[in-house]
């Protein structure tokens, strides 16, 4: 048995509509809180439109147990009074260069540190983190390397203003975060299991093809070394990201893996298997509750081990380790 | 109008049963003759298959228009006395390392020159060309590299021996490649047309998935040069490796693309819009006949510059470039 207190998924798609009833249940009843992020269709990026998501994942969810962390999509013209309406309902604006991932065609398609000043410097005194998507346009697999310098020139052009460097995939991240007091990160259950071998070097697995794509052995044994040791730069996101089984299984697979069911199963048989389960709450909980200056909802999440099958699906959305059995479960 | 004498695929994958009905007369149509490949459930490994695999083929083909280039699965038991009378039949051999593509699970475990020396130099003696995939069971991205040391022993052990780099897909392989006077190597279509990028640099893309999987920017580019340049030592060979939609469609999807049905047109459109279309002919025909010792049927296809679509499927199989349209048309 082990209790994780009021654990944190600080990187989260809900989607909307049909998908967020699916999805946010799933979340709910293993986590105290979750950021949730903005990419919808239209992005979120008023406070109505924060408001309006809010109450529709609330709704979703359908108790008070769980506390969605809203993020603003961001935009260059958010100033000072708007921000400072805005930081009553959100806990961070997340950052996309233009049509690097899902729904992120409306992001910033130049990082101008000049540009994007007032918003920036706005954000440091009120104290927002920005999020960011961190990668270029270039090669698949170099995409995040090239952007450590965009990080590199925000860390040191606002060095009030925390950066979360989101679902880092490389051992250059990990060097780079560790140089900047900062830049923080988030790290998915997925890119600590997987690399690219697991989506393509044997059959093709479209279930496991997500954005930033898995990386070299190398890169996920740096991601691990610094997640199981529970690095204060660090924190859980999931970037657990459902889309369709039909939009999976077909040519121009979506991106992205659906982990929200099998995280906490996963992740503690993880940091088992490494006997480093001592600092499972820091990277789970403790490390984000001071990253974002936040105090959770109270709420124990107990796991024993016990083998369950994971479903093959939750109403046509395919998780990870789909039909397999897992070794703990939360009960 | 370009003519194009005896055009040969020096790598083919006919398959067997229905389909081989539905591949074989997409090549013998275009092609003079093709090197087909022995990986069948069980392989082809003797010379009663070879007999047996060439007459389904020609069965198939149901005309006398095209010559099916047997091999054989290369076993390391294979002697003098079986290869002597082996090479009545076959124009080349075939070596899988063990698991590595479709059907190679009965290929060689380990490369040992010691271990193969007497089939080597029977096959050195016989002037019979040694075919190899050359991967080793590494991270995806680095497993051609890391063979080509295999490559390089086996080059310098049996200096007589021709010796087939198949389909290779980096910078590395062409590098290694002039460094041998009896190292070759075949180049196909996709991969001088694509990057990982293209297979999952944006939505997944599973018709475009195969092994070896495509690479990097560089590497793309170190093979177009060379295929482009009429270099000697490469030869058209398409891997062209057709398997049902439902099985490239689904979670566990077949390494291969399809392209028999678009080669020319698009090496011609290639060719062409690099202005090397004078060298087409030494890449597509004439380098094989000298490599290979062979003297192909005598078959002249026309290509027109004439729109066409490429079908969605070929009865369920789907080629590289469905449903798009191509600029130059077989006539």
């Amino acid at each position: 048995m082990i209790t994780l207190n009021s654990p944190l998924d600080m990187h989260l798609h809900l989607r909307d509509d049909d998908m967020l009833k699916i999805v946010a249940p799933l979340s709910s009843q293993d986590f105290a809180g979750a950021v949730v992020m903005p990419n919808l269709v239209p992005p979120v990026a008023t406070i109505e439109d924060v408001k309006a998501y809010r109450d529709r994942i609330e709704k979703a969810i359908g108790n008070d147990d769980f506390e969605p962390f809203m993020t603003l999509f961001f935009k260059k013209e958010y100033d000072y009074n708007f921000l400072k309406e805005a930081k009553k309902y959100i806990k961070s604006i997340k950052l996309y260069p233009a049509g690097i991932t899902t729904n992120s065609e409306g992001g910033v398609s130049q990082i101008d540190t000049d540009e994007l000043k007032e918003t920036l410097n706005a954000m440091s005194e009120l104290q927002i983190p920005l999020c960011i998507h961190g990668e270029s346009n270039g090669f698949v697999m170099d995409r995040e390397k090239e952007f450590i310098p965009v990080y590199e020139t925000l860390a040191k052009a606002f060095p009030n203003l925390k950066i979360i460097m989101e679902h880092i995939t490389t051992k250059d991240s990990v060097d780079a975060l560790k140089k900047y007091d900062n830049l923080y990160a988030t790290i998915t259950l997925h890119h600590l299991l997987i690399t690219l071998d697991d989506v393509a070097g044997g059959l093709l697995q479209p279930h496991l093809f997500c954005k930033p794509i898995a990386k070299r052995p190398e890169d996920r044994e740096a991601l691990l070394n610094i997640a199981l040791s529970g690095d204060k730069k660090v924190m859980f996101g999931s970037d657990s990201a459902p889309h369709p089984k039909s939009s999976k299984e077909a040519p121009g697979c979506a991106a992205g893996v659906f982990t929200a069911p099998i995280i906490l199963p996963k992740l503690v048989e993880l940091f088992d298997s490494h006997r480093k389960l001592d600092n499972l709450q820091a990277f789970i909980s403790d490390n984000a509750r001071e990253i974002y200056n936040l105090i959770p909802l109270k709420k124990d999440i107990t796991l024993k081990k016990e083998e369950w099958e994971v479903p093959s699906d939750y109403d046509g959305v395919v998780p990870m380790f789909a039909g397999e059995k897992l070794e703990w479960r939360v009960i």
